[in-house]
Formats: structure tokens, sequence, C-alpha cells
């Protein structure tokens, strides 16, 4: 690895559960990243065997790469990166082996992005087979652990209703500007965040089109996620005062792609005592300002999911309703891109001493 | 009027703004009403002379019915019931006139919404024009006002986003069972809702397709008119602790009908001292219970928009997150039916002493 | 049934299949018949015992009958009429049974449209199981075989994309004014027509949405039902060059319900020597003027799938393109109502008396 | 230009019409080429003055340039490139005076692209402004024309269906395998073909959305560029049987972007005498060997418009129904990239020496 981070070297990547929509996605990426490439892909049972392209012929002519049966010796000898792209439960059962190589890992499941052992079991109701690894693993938000990510073998690239709902409070926590225990995250995705292989009538074309509903409500298992990584942001995570405490209620939307958060929070400090939009945006904007993929709007402005699908950018734009004293922030992104493959890319960049935004500069596709 | 509310008698009923959605919403349902039958339909401009169903083909055979300017004279001559179904701002020019003569009136407009006419100015930019019949005006929500609509000459029809808000809320209001000031309606909605002629690049089908986003942050003007009607429903609409006051965000679905709203409150008394979903799903069940409308669902399931549209149907559920201390309300309907001109038949059932569901009874349109 | 079908009596109704779309459709559209009443219901597995209105929340408070395995010594004891609405393959097994008793039958599944046993074989790779029943099978598209209906107990109800395509071209075979082997039928339908049990990943939501494509390209099943039905609309049937020879052509679009066939045919005899659209549209509309649920519409005008969508009409338009000698008529129907359960009752009506569009007088839901 | 296309240089291009969708699809494919730079960009109106991000969100951070008022000096003194990208009969008016400079242009609109001045006045209803420069512009298909659009200054773009229905049939003219008089071209498009300024009811979200409907039958503008196009690729385009005579009707889907045509024609020639599924692949794959955008489809598989949306290819499947005698060929493409700004920069490519693909390199953003 040290040699092949080296200028204009590339180096070689393996995305395992290369059949579904994560998986894809990062080979589409990887297709036109400049220092890495695939190399290995795996996927199970009729579809090793396969080309990725006869998975999905939109990437025929551009990434043809035949997928295999997983092998973690080979992966391992072979390449320099792994993305794991499996559903949660996975990562924990084949990480142990694939960590004692120096291949680096970003697990783009859940397993390894609770830092308790225990709060895993409780949410997704199993046993961590790996919890020996949670200490070493970072969390994989570059706006909020960059350093720890450049140093990490092993990364947890966060959930997608996470990183939306995160970037946008974050700031607010760090400011200690809102209360952390009147934190409500309203927020709606498409239906890729759900993956290709939920074949259920939920995720019908004839039901889920023309649709609008609430799931998971006051239960889904992003929560202690969000609660965690937005009690890492505050000024005093040990303070239980500070720690925060969300409400959060994810919806479905009849679209494929695309991620927005509407959080409401009440304020606090500074900006309880100067309740205005403008204040907050000021918030937002010194925050942000020197981050690649976080695009803070004009005070007054708020984001829209066409303005950010086809892109790893997250659009953030802020209100204070001083009547209801709320702070009202906005935001949203691509579930596959910055909510999963995109953000797993940035991390590889950052992991092996890329360009952080190499393979990642495309605009959003509109309309 | 009261011969024609004789049993198997039909009225004669005008639409004024009939090329609009809510107006062609109105011809559709009279079409199929067995006690009132459309007589007048006025449109302005190059759409008088033309048939309901030149401007709406899918009415064509079912209604055909001729356009013509309006004439307050031939309406109050010639029809027992007039609906008026244009902007805000024209009810208030036409009412004063129509109300001269016996017909009876259901505005499906914001200008008698708001008893107070400061009120008005302040969220509509207008000074009204007719604020003498604030006082008569009874806002038409059947499972609010039902006697009082029973006996009214002028009905005002609730806004779209009010009707689905404060269906949610309103049972909890009257049992004193969440905080009045800690509600959040976050809502969206499909863009019907917005009319037929906003021809604006908001609404160009590229822009809205496979989109989403909020509008009206922090100062939409429903927001006067939710308040006004949950402090309506609470057990002392004149101690300022128990006036409602509403953070509300609307979004913009890309769907052409439906409406879903999801309310937060803080719980209060009982339901604070027992706050479990299913101690709030016995405060909204008996409160519906007679309701020929609102359809509570069974404890642990919530609404969707593809069961309501095409129906009077308003569904709702409700959770309480104990962990966070929050009531989470959510309800569904369609918004140019029990949020426009299905509740605008509703209505004008009751003033003239019709069967409620008269005209009213299709299921929705699933899948 | 002579008892029943007198006036303002209600007869009993089996729906057989009533999980699936078009079952749920035909308990909505019982719900509202003014003389037939869904009685019995059927569905296979977990599926029975629940209530219609828990498989589809949609019809709770309409139709809240109990599902129950198939019996049907019960459905032939209990019921007037019954509906088969399964798979194809399935009818062929029950049907002889169930007429032996006196129980009318309409089935919506392909197994007793096509008179010839072998072509049923060569087209759906299966033995048929019932081929006595075929000469008695009457063909329920009531604008061709309107009186045969009339007395027939068993009635094989058409199929969408053949409805669409015959009541387009048959005014023109039966005028003897195109080619019969000239034609091309182009149709696009909705993903409802492919049913609710369709897990694959071809009806996933992300795979449909946004999408359109071909499918079934030169060998769709329901090309022989098309030839066979426009044959049977020509002058002369026996006569090979009047036989219809038909290249279809069906996709699938990224909506739940709709289909338009956009057909073409050379011109021929009348139409060939005066190939104006003019010509073309007398011959449509004088051979629909009776018909309910077909609508002409203007010369110069075409249908679209939002003006039929909800309704049991089928919208017919046809210009002549003289440069290149083509008559091209568009037909719209939505594809589970004159596609299947609205002819279905269409088709109950006419065997039982009632009016013809009894239960059947809804406009289309627009927008 | 001589010194700007020397290898690593960029050219600086200039975009006229920035504020419609084909000129901010080229502001988005511009910022991440390797070659050229969006140097000016120009609109009218209240429009001049503000960022194209400004007008397209999804473009800040990308693409900040300053929209400015029309010069046609400053582009000419400024830049070595320029795409006109405005509605039709606009180009007419500004290209006399460009072309006098030595830029190099590309033309988005009509204009240029009948090289009958009669023929256009025929179908656009205009006196073509600038009939001397007909005779000089080229025909920019780079699968028909590549050595002539190397050398060309003024190229005219071709149309999205046209694009899509020639590189259908085209293989098929050339080999003398189908007959030209029987052709017919079945399409349907997402709406951003219309373009951003339709502000017409037709397009209004509600209206467009869950629809389908044929427009411009048997009169659409894009027939007569097909025919001279087809012909153009035919072995003798002087023959009168050999001119290509096409039945075109284009329909609107429920899109934003994309575009699918099923092309129908009856075999000639050797396709004729062995009227086969694999002659015709054979006949298709080999005329598309070496084409970089053009992708034949494995021998029964067919395109869908999701493969390509997001990308410059065009997808192509091929069947023959040896039944009714037809040849069907369909292909899809992203009507903004191939079907527009994408083909435009793939002529600049050729035009200016660049590598064919540069610029071009994404996939189809699948889901």
């Amino acid at each position: 690895m040290t040699q092949n981070s080296a200028k204009n070297e590339t180096i070689k990547v393996a995305v395992i559960g290369a059949s579904g929509y994560t998986g894809a996605e990062l080979a589409r990426l990887l297709a036109s990243h400049p220092r890495a490439e695939l190399s290995i892909a795996t996927a199970s049972g009729e579809r090793a065997g396969q080309k990725i392209s006869d998975l999905f012929p939109s990437l025929r002519g551009v990434c043809d790469v035949v997928c295999e049966e997983y092998s973690a010796e080979k992966i391992a000898n072979e390449c320099d990166f792994v993305f794991i792209a499996l559903g949660h439960g996975k990562a924990m059962e084949i990480a142990p082996d694939l960590i004692k190589s120096e291949i680096k890992i970003c697990d783009l499941g859940a397993d390894f992005r609770l830092r308790d052992a225990a709060q895993y079991k409780q949410w997704y109701k199993l046993d961590h087979g790996a919890s020996e690894l949670l200490a070493q693993s970072v969390y994989g938000l570059p706006e909020l652990h960059r350093a720890k990510i450049k140093g990490a073998q092993l990364v947890a690239n966060p959930g997608c209703y996470v990183t939306s709902g995160v970037l946008a409070l974050m700031p607010f926590m760090a400011a200690d500007a809102i209360k952390p225990h009147s934190i409500i995250i309203d927020a709606a995705s498409g239906t890729s965040g759900a993956g290709r292989s939920s074949f259920s009538i939920d995720f019908h074309f004839a039901e889920v089109h023309d649709n609008f509903k609430a799931y998971g409500v006051a239960g889904h298992r992003h929560t202690p996620e969000i609660e965690q990584t937005l009690t890492d942001a505050c000024v005093d995570p040990n303070d239980p005062d500070r720690q925060a405490r969300v409400c959060f209620t994810p919806h479905l939307l009849p679209i494929a792609r695309g991620l927005l958060s509407t959080c409401y929070a009440a304020p606090f400090g500074e900006l309880s005592r100067e309740h205005t939009t403008e204040k907050a945006h000021a918030i937002l904007r010194d925050y942000y300002a020197d981050e690649p993929f976080v695009r803070v709007l004009p005070s007054g402005q708020y984001p829209q999911i066409k303005s950010v699908v086809g892109s790893n950018f997250c659009d953030i734009g802020v209100a204070v309703d001083a009547r209801t004293e709320r702070v009202i922030v906005i935001s949203a992104l691509d579930n596959l891109l910055k909510g999963a493959s995109g953000q797993a890319i940035q991390n590889m960049n950052l992991m092996c001493g890329f360009e952080e935004t190499d393979g990642l500069k495309s605009a959003a596709l509109f309309p």
C-alpha cells in the first residue's frame, strides 16, 4: 500500500457484495476513479460467474468485471482495499479474517458503527460476533473524524439517514446552540436505500408509486447511531445533558434515489439569546467553510433532492422560527452517494492518501 | 331550500371557478351525487363558453356543462347552493352579494376561515373586504363544528394541510393530553394542492418529478388557521397556556394527489403520566368512534397516502415514543377530497339536510 | 337467479382470488354496486382468515369481508355469480365443477379466451384441462358480443391489451377499411397489469421507476387473442386474407394503472380511396355511436391515460397519415377497469339483466 | 485554435442559451471536460447577471459562471468554440455573424439540420434567414458523418428523436435490408426534451405525472430530419425507392429524462430471404463494432431507458418477427446527452481533435 499510494499509482480494490445497489454504485464510481481500480467483485449463488454488467446493464462497457465467490485469502493477497457492501450481520463474520492482513477496509453496513456491542444487540437483535474490532473501527464521517479516518485500517461507513441528520445538526451541537433533548428528525428517502434484494410487497412498484408513508416509527435502527454521532460532536460528550436524544421518523418517498431530512430543535445558549435565521446560518457556514462536499445554501434557501442526486454533495439550509422557538435545519443528499458509496469512496481517498474529491466530482443530474 | 331538501328531491348547485382542480373535482363528485346536480359552472376569459369536459377530458360524458361568466344574480335566482372555488381574495369580493339571497354558500378558499381580519391581513397581505361576514361564517370541519355547520348559510371550507393536521391532533387537544406549545407538524403534499394555474417553473414536471423539498418554512399561511382550530378544540380556548402554537413545515411531494402529516407533541396530563401508544390510541379511537370519514388505524399501523387517494377518508395512526417523550400522530388524506372538494360536499350535505356521506362513498383507487 | 335479477333485488357474488389487484378491484366496485354484493371472497395460505381490508387498507370500512379458502360447493350453494381472478391455468381446474351448478361465471384469466386448445398450448405452454368448456365460453367483449354475453353461463373476460387494441381497430376491420396483415400494435401499460404477486426484480420500485422498456417482443401471449377477436369482427372471418395478423409490442410504463395502444395499419377499400382523418373518424364514430363506455374523441384529439384511469371508459382517437399511407388509431383505458375488473362487472351486468352501467359510472380521477 | 487543440491545452467555450436544460447540461459536462472550459454563458432578460448555479442549484460549486447578454463580438474574440442552445429560428439569426470569425460552432437547434430551406419552411413555418449556410453545415451524427464533422466549422447537432430512430435503423438502410417505405417509428420521451421554458399546462406536473399520450401525430417536425438522415445512410440516396418514408409517432413519458424508440420495418433483400433475429443482430453488431457510444445488446435483450440515463450511450436491440414479417429495432438514449448536449460535446471533441469520448465517460445513474 505504501508504494501503491504514491503519486500516480493506482490501488487494487475489492467489492464484497457487488450485486446490490451500493456495490454497483461502487463499481460505477471506481470506473472513473483516477487512483483505484476494481479488481475483485464478489457475489453469491447464481450471480457468481456473471459480469457486473449482466446484473446491471447500465454498466456494460463501463465495468465488465466478472463476479466471483468470496475468498478472504484471494482478496487479501491481491487487493489493497476492500469495501464490504453486505447487509448487517455479515461484515462481522468476515472482517476478523481480512483485518489480519494489511488490507484496508471500509464496511458500508451497520456492524462497526456503534461502539457499544450491547446497543448493537438491542437495536439489531443480534449478538455481535466481532466486538473486539469495535475499538479500532473509526466512524467514517469525514466532516467529524477526518484525521482518524486517515490513519484507520477499518472504517465504518455511516448510514444514509445518519449522514443527513448529523450533517444538519452537528454544527449546532458543536456550538452548544441547541437543546440536545429537543431534537426531532423527520426524514424521507427513496427506495434504493432498502437495497435491491428487498423483494417484499413493500417495494413492489405499484405499492410505492404515488405513495408516501412513515415506517420504523419511534424505533428505527439508525436512531442510536444518530445519537452517538451527534453526542460525539457536542462540547462535552460526557455531560448527560449534552448527549443527544433524538426522535427520528423516516418516510418512504416514491423516488429511487435521494434523501431529505427536516430537523427541529429548541435553540440554546447564544442562539437562544439571538434566535435569528442569520445567526443560525452563520453557525452553519462557519462550520462547513472548508468542506468539499457540504454546501451551505444562502440564507433563505432550502435544499431539494434533485439538486444533489448523482453527486456526493450534502446541501443544507436553516431557518429559525422565532415565533415557536425552533431551529429548523434541512439537509439533502443522494442516499447511494454521500449516504453510502460516495462517502465510502471519500473514506477510501482519505485512508489511501488520495485527493479527498478523487472520483467524486460529478454534479447532480438535473433535471 | 326547505322543499328542496325534502326526500328524493335534488338541489341545483353552482360552482364558481370550475376551471381549477377543486372546481373540476366538485363537478366530478356532483355528477354522482344522489341529491344535487351541477346547474351553473363559471369560468372566466376564453374558458367561458367551453364545456367543463373540454377543459377536463376526463369528464367527457360525465359532466358536459358549459362554463359561463359569473353572474351573482343568475346564480342566486337559479341555484340553491353555491361553491366558491377561487384563489384567496376573490370570495370576499363576491360573497356579500350572494349572501343577500337565501342561497347557501361554501367557500373553498381562505377568505372566511380566520375569525380575525387583522390576522388575515398579516398572513395574506390583503385587507379583508368583507370582514362583516366573518362573524356569521362557520368553519367547515364537520368533526369539530357539525352542529353549527347544519345551520349555517356561509361555511368556510378548511385548508388541506389544516384538515390533516387538526384531525390528527384535535383529540389530544380536547383531552388536554399534549402540551399546546410543543406542536410540530411536518407535512407533505402532492402538487394539485397548488392549483392548475400555477404556471411557474416550480410546478414544471421536470422540476417536481423525483424531487422533494420544503417550502414556506416557518411562515406558511395555513399556520394561523391550524392554531385557531386546534385552540377551538382545546379544553379552555381562553387560557393562553392551552392555545396551540404550531411550528409547521410543508413539503412538496412528486405526486399529484395526497397529503400526509407527521405531527409531534410532548405528552401532557393523563398521557404524560401514562405515556404509552395504547393510551394515545384509545384517545384517538374514542374521539372518532362515530365519524364516517375518519379511520383510526389499529394500534401499530400508520397511514399511507395510497390508501386514501380517491376517497374522502382521513386515516390516522399514533405512536408514543416514551424514550424521547413524544406523541407522534400521523394522518393522510386526499388533498382534493377530504382536503378540499370532498369536505365541501360533506358540508353541503350537512347544510342541506342530506345524508352526510351522500356522493362520498368511493374507496381509494388502489393501486 | 331469475328472481334475484328482478328489480331492486341484489345477487350474491363470490370472488375467487381476492388477494390480487383484480380481485381487490372487484371488491371495490361491488361495494358500490346497486344490485350485487360481495358474499364470498377466497384467498389461499395465510391470507385466508384475513379481511380484504387487512390486505388492502384502502378498503377499510368499505369492504371488510373475511377471505376464506376456496370451496366450490359453498360458492355454488350460496352465490348467484362468481368471478375467477386467478393466474392462467387455474380457472380450467375449477370451472368444470362450478359450471355444473347454475351459477354464472366470469373468468378474468386467459383459460377460456382462445377457442382453440392447441393454440392455448402453443402460447401458454400448458395442456388445456377443460377444453370441453371452450365451445360454450363466450368472449366477454360487450362491444362485439353483447347479445351472446347476455345468455352465457361462462364468460371469458378479455385481456387488457386485447381490449385496448381491439376496440381501436375493430371498427376498421368491420368496415373492411384496413389491410388485416399490416397491423402493428405498439402498446404501453402500467405495472398493475402484472399483478400483485410478481415479486421479481422486474417489478421492484427502483427498477421500474423512471424506466420504460419493451417486453415480450414478437411473442407476447395476448397476440393470438388479439388476432382471434379482430378476425371475429371482420367482414368474412373465413377468408384468410381478411384474418388479422398482428405484430404486437407491449411496453412497461412507470405508472401503476393505465394502458395506451398506438395502432398502425394500411388503409384499404373505402379508406384507401379516401384516406383522410375525417373518413376514418366517421368510421369510428358510427361504430361506437351507442356504446356507453367507448368515447370517440373529436377529430384531431387523441387519448391520454390520465383521462380514463379510475373509470370504465376506453377513449379512442384516429389520424390518417396520407403521406405514408397509414391509419393511426390510439386508445386508452384503465387496465384494471375496462381492461379487467370493470369490464368483468359490465359482463356481470349483462349476464344478470342489470343496467350495463350499474356500478361503473365513476369518472376518471383527474389529476 | 490550432495551438489550443495541441495536447493538454484547453479551449475556451461559449454556451449561448445557458438558462435552458441543454445549456445547463453543457455547463455540467464542460465542468469535468479535460480539454475545454466554459468561458462565456449567455442568458437574456433578468437571467443575465445571475450565476448558472443560481438558475440551477445543482451546479453550485461545480459551475458558477455568471450569465451575460449575448455579444457575437465578445464570443468570437474570446472563445474557440461556441454552442448555440436556443429554440429553432434563433441560430439562423446569429450564426452568420459568428461564422465570419474562425470560431467553431455547434448548433443544438433545428436551423441547420435540413439541407432544403423549403422543407424547413414547410415543417417549421418560418422562412430560413441563413440558407446560405446550409451547404457548409455538417449534420452532426458521428456514427454517419464522422470524417466530415472533423473538418467542419458549423455542425448541426441532431434532434433527440432523430438520433434514436436513425441509430436504430441506419444499419439496415445501409445493408439494404429493410423496405424504406415501410418504416414506422413509435417513440416515447421524457419531458426535458421540451425545454425548461415550456410553461404551458401541458407540462404542469399534475398533468404529465401518471400520464402517457401521443402528440404531433402524423406531423412531428423531426420527421423530415429522420427521412433525410436515413436516406443519407442508404445504398443509393438518389433512388426514390430507397429513400426513407417514415410514419413517426412520439409520445410523452412521465419521466424527466430518457427516450426509447420502437421501430418497425419490413425486411428486404438478404434479411427477407433469411428473416431471423440472428441475421438482423449480426447486421447491427457489424455496423457498430467500433463505435464508442453505441451498445448493441446481446441477441434477445432489449434496451431500457434506465440503463442509459446519465450516460452518452445509445443502447440497441433487435428482433425479427418472422410470423408477421417485421424487423423490430429498439433503441434507448438520454435525450439530454446522446440526444442533445452529450452528442454536442462529442461533436466538439471531433471538431477540435480531442479524444471522442473526452468528458463523456460517465455510466448511467442506476437505479
